[in-house]
């Protein structure tokens, strides 16, 4: 961990840069992927599980007989887990809905809006190093809140053509029964287009490597929607003197055994702090089996003594981390202050892996500071918001004259035309 | 008008296609440009008005000067018709405010999420044909309640260096004060990268010529939000026997004045209806400042008779309006289902131009289909909401297990042990 004490707010804008990765070298390779699905769609997928996931699969979709196998494979402890988690998040998100209010403009011009689910939603679960079921909980949960018609979830298989029996279990509770084998940017073109087995979906979710990314990013282009642009997970803690340093770094660890490209920042008032702390880190590390990982992003790590905790509001405002844990005394105070961050931990005993995976907030969240304009996924990223109005004959004789006059103004004589013409009517009888 | 009769399922898929643009080429131009402000900041803009805006500007800047002299030129009628629809807009936006609601997911575990204002945001608003006052409106009103800090306006001067006095007016009601005289890709770039007159903003939003539509797509690729991905306007209405032909003509018409790729939809279960629209489209365009354009979107519009309010509503789903009109006597039967639509317009009385203008609802609204998975400008656009959880000691004993559970499950240690190391503290003491 880089150490720096009270560094001059000159350089604040340098020490809140993310390294950029250029991965448009990827898109030409992708989009021939795009192509071969499109052309051939389910033996597209077959042939690239082949190619890609090393396995010859006899079917794309997950069968019933599967899932069934996977319910008696979970532990049962891990079942009541899943179980905790679905009714906090389930908990959580409900009270996102938004009721229809009607407002009365004018007399006589109501206008409301209404949610309405997005009818086809696809869910992306990364295969890899740990299979992301509490990634699905997070989709899928407000996918079915919301009450999107069809949710298709498409995962990479191992070796042995399976999923991991976690990953279905979870499926299964959500009610997902179109499971498709199949990963990377062949997955994405198959929700964004449509092949034989996978319906060509509205709207993608989920995180994934650097394939997933880029092909996202080019599906979006292409008018299919997407959750969140894609960055590395990163975590931002803010301890003052009463922080306990073994709590801070073991949060701090918890989010560099993400992966080497994690982002980690600890900003305190104590350089105490910051040195016990640092031997935290290092005691912690030796015994975590991705210790490999966690080590790589440590090293690019800083940890930074500023002089007050408004100091630290404003460069943590200025960072806008996915993840802010607030390890102070007074988190309270601070609550008004902040203005960029993802999800925010308060106090000493709110870890972000609670959030991560069971306190009932959403863990697709903005990263790489783009929590300065975009929103974690909530129940709202799987409806659309209609507005409607009704305007009666009173309404329009009241509102007429205002349009009108701004139609005229802006020279489009059309827009003006109609409603004269349905004012002459309305004078006339 | 293109006409079909009761066409097959079939080959509604067809129907319902835009026709796609590719403007792929226009990027090189663009990044060219976006290098030269990057490079040259102000300096840049001025050259770059020069050369396609035709005016060697003294300032970048509206002066206090400039603004005070426009509220004396806009027509007081002007003025009255721009604060009626300010106020039915602010009276809308201000019900979308979503109170803060703490929910306690398990005891001692307590979430919430609260909106919070994006810092800076860029509002753009084209010149050309029509000084588009009204998109300002429907920006900068959500963009005030939402309590965003700094908002910077970017819009072409005319030749003669000025800005359109009703812009000018509508922006001081707003408070904006940074009103930039750039357009175009080169504006996109100041409010995206930041010049010495333009603070670099966190997301931008508005309507714009090819240039603008590619440069909003190529700097949200570069982690700048953008309000909705951009396509020309359309219309869908649906008509049934009580219909009045010359209404629904004219706000088919008031959709085609647009521009030439405006896209116009007339669904009808009459065949009489769908001759008379046409015969009175015919009488109407001839009179029309615009007809042109009309007459070309026209040209490439088409009429639809379907054996029923089923049916238009089917089709209406699969084509994802924009805006929809529902010119039929039982609108109330149809709005459940309705799941894909940006703004509708309901009964005989409610033209689209209500809603375009001052009935209250926003006009930035998805094209192209997009209503599908997105919804329209609204004050959720110039807010992010950010998710909070508090958890007491008693808390994380109840929610302990079930993190620790998961997160063993995913193969993430040190996310377990974020808990574990609090758990054993709070059970050593």
């Amino acid at each position: 961990m880089r150490k720096l004490i009270q560094p001059a707010r000159e350089t604040w804008a340098d020490l809140v840069k993310r390294p950029t990765k250029n991965l448009e070298d990827l898109e030409p390779g992708i989009l021939e992927t795009f192509k071969l699905v499109k052309e051939q769609g389910d033996a597209a997928l077959l042939q690239l599980a082949e190619k890609y996931d090393g396995v010859k699969l006899e079917s794309l979709l997950v069968t019933a007989q599967e899932i069934a196998e996977a319910e008696s494979q979970v532990p049962q402890e891990l079942k009541e887990a899943i179980l905790q988690a679905y009714s906090n998040i389930q908990l959580f998100h409900t009270q996102q809905a938004e009721p229809v209010k009607q407002v009365e403009t004018m007399f006589g011009v109501t206008c409301w809006r209404k949610s309405v689910p997005i009818d086809r939603v696809g869910l992306y679960i990364p295969g890899g190093t740990a299979p992301l079921f509490s990634t699905l909980l997070m989709l899928g949960v407000p996918a079915r809140i919301a009450g999107c018609k069809e949710l298709v979830l498409c995962t990479p298989p191992s070796r042995d053509g399976n999923i991991h029996p976690a990953i279905l279990y979870t499926a299964s509770l959500l009610g997902v029964t179109r499971i498709v084998k199949s990963g990377g940017a062949q997955a994405v073109a198959a929700m964004a287009f449509g092949t034989e087995s996978v319906p060509a979906v509205y709207k993608i979710f989920g995180p994934g490597n650097q394939y997933v990314t880029v092909a996202k990013q080019l599906v979006s282009k292409a008018g299919v929607a997407i959750d969140l642009p894609a960055g590395p997970s990163e975590v931002l803690v803010m301890a003052d003197e009463s922080a306990t340093p073994a709590f801070v770094a073991a949060d701090l660890l918890s989010q560099a055994e993400h992966g080497a490209d994690s982002q980690v920042v600890l900003l305190t008032t104590s350089e105490e702090v910051l040195q016990e702390v640092e031997q935290e880190l290092q005691a912690q590390l030796e015994v975590l089996p991705r210790k490999e990982f966690a080590a790589k992003a440590l090293d690019k790590s800083v940890g930074i003594v500023l002089a007050s905790a408004d100091e630290m509001l404003a460069f943590s405002n200025l960072y806008a981390p996915e993840h802010l844990i607030l390890s102070v005394a007074d988190f309270e105070e601070l609550l008004d202050g902040i203005t960029n961050a993802g999800s925010v931990f308060l106090g000493h005993f709110s870890p972000e892996s609670a959030g991560d995976y069971a306190s009932g907030t959403n863990h697709t969240l903005p990263t790489n500071g783009y929590a300065r304009a975009y929103s974690g996924v909530s129940l709202d990223s799987f409806v659309k918001k209609i507005t409607f109005q009704y305007i009666t004959r009173e309404g329009l004789q009241n509102i007429g004259k205002t349009i009108e006059t701004m139609a005229e103004a802006e020279g489009l004589e059309a827009h003006k035309n109609a409603v004269s013409i349905r004012l002459k009517e309305l004078n006339r009888v």
